[in-house]
């Protein structure tokens, strides 16, 4: 069950609105996969139906709403954020050597990595050219280019600290780069193109990137205690290539080995922190002018922390 | 010996001009490895030491020298394009398993595929970050990024194609999009961006694209013609990955198989085909302006058909 239909539940107006133009995101989307060769087509296809949550262009609509929200500059900006996520996960998928990615063969298993580091680089300027950019400030065009930058410069930190004692200082770090980047860029862009002020922009930047944060420690501990089936990836893939996640980073603090005991504790240290952030999150959505969008962002935030999948 | 370096005998106050600039575009990508990170920072100055032929930050400089040249911006632009160029080459060698990259062991062969994923990433992230891009008109900005797409687009085409029979029309499609449009971007961006009229910008944007075409039929050329040395990368490397490029192709269509004597036939009729598209450059270049700009362009591509590397 995605995020967003767990929303559908309030179904308010806004509810419903964010449903309407997601639907115009996936058109726009499918609109990507239109290149005239029909073999390049099919891998492209492939990768878009992977059906995903959305959770990134939701953030970009729903922040659009604390301003004067114009849907045709929304559903852009929240098309690019997600094909720029779908890059990173074809091309995370030739790194991690991921056989599945969301119940699906992943591109570079099907397709071979050759295919998958090229299909990955085309979905990645088709994130750019997807966008008019006479129509948006030159500086968030640039926030996103900022975000691709920071994001990789996470993945080769991250990649560079395979078999490594890692602290949790330095996985917040990466996640920080890795995963949080791009929700705060959805968040504060979105906003930002709505006319927000500056202030309330990087408050909602900053939301976005304690839930994004939140997001990945829950992500990492759910590698752990769910099987395949309910993740749709390879289950406990991260410690077999040597990247040791916040559960394992605690487990080895008091144990010398990651046993079943020590494995669990991990997972509890890590919840908690994943509580933590998103506590952090809570409090500046609290302090955001009330509004339909700010009860929407709290639904959203409650939902992300309960996730089991 | 580099292109420019042949140049440099004209000494021109123009090729002088050129010189200092081009040491602006090399300091300016030295500091692209400025990340915090030591180990990332190895990677990243590992592949800027690459020492190449700047051909593309050449015609950048060189085009903005038809309208009012501004240095600053012809500099930023000739390195994001650069920087671009590098990214390509990288995630390219991933794909050909080379172990050279001219004279030097390739990213992929010293620090494994998957850095080399990342590290291209990077510089393409690097590519747009470099650039203010509130100097730029944004459809300029734009073209770099439908560049990224078509150089894709391309690459996953020619994959797609291995093994197979191509015809020399299909070659010259894919030719087109990997090499020859950054060469087009490079020369048509520099002078648009120097306020020459569209029209001239266009016309230098179309010598840009043949000059690419003649340049990689070369490159291919020297893939069966010359030893390990003069290249620095594996020789008839493309032959055994299924890539049949246009000597193989014009062998292909003499003679069953690829012989001494067809694939010799087809190297005459590649380097004609080269030729060709050269003097088709060459007459849009006698059109252009008298300038000293229209004189090294016009040397340029003179070295560009001989080059013997």
């Amino acid at each position: 069950m995605s995020v967003f239909e767990s929303i559908k539940g309030m179904e308010t107006p806004l509810s419903a609105e964010i449903e309407k133009e997601l639907k115009l995101v996936k058109d726009m989307l499918g609109n990507v996969t239109r290149t005239k060769y029909a073999g390049i087509r099919a891998v492209i296809e492939d990768v878009m139906d992977l059906n995903g949550k959305m959770l990134r262009p939701i953030f970009v609509i729903l922040s659009g709403h604390f301003g004067a929200y114009r849907s045709e500059k929304a559903v852009q900006l929240a098309a690019s954020i997600e094909l720029l996520h779908l890059a990173t996960l074809i091309h995370d998928d030739i790194v991690d050597d991921s056989k599945m990615r969301r119940h699906k063969e992943s591109v570079q298993s099907k397709y071979g990595k050759d295919m998958a580091v090229y299909a990955g680089d085309y979905l990645l300027a088709k994130s750019l050219t997807i966008l008019d950019s006479d129509k948006y400030e030159a500086k968030h065009v640039d926030r996103l280019a900022e975000g691709i930058e920071r994001i990789c410069e996470s993945e080769l930190l991250q990649y560079q600290s395979r078999f490594n004692t890692m602290t949790v200082k330095n996985y917040l770090r990466i996640v920080s780069g890795k995963t949080a980047t791009l929700f705060a860029v959805a968040l504060y862009v979105g906003a930002a193109e709505s006319g927000c002020s500056e202030q309330l922009s990087k408050q909602l930047g900053r939301i976005g990137h304690e839930l994004g944060i939140a997001f990945q420690i829950i992500d990492d501990v759910l590698d752990f205690s769910t099987t395949q089936k309910n993740v749709g990836k390879s289950t406990q893939n991260d410690l077999k290539k040597g990247y040791y996640t916040l559960p394992v980073i605690y487990a080895l603090r008091e144990s010398d080995d990651v046993n079943p005991k020590s494995l669990e504790s991990g997972i509890q240290k890590s919840r908690k922190l994943a509580i933590k952030y998103t506590d952090k999150a809570f409090k500046r959505i609290e302090k955001l002018p009330d509004s339909e969008a700010k009860d929407l962002l709290q639904h959203i935030a409650t939902h992300m922390l309960k996730r089991q999948y």
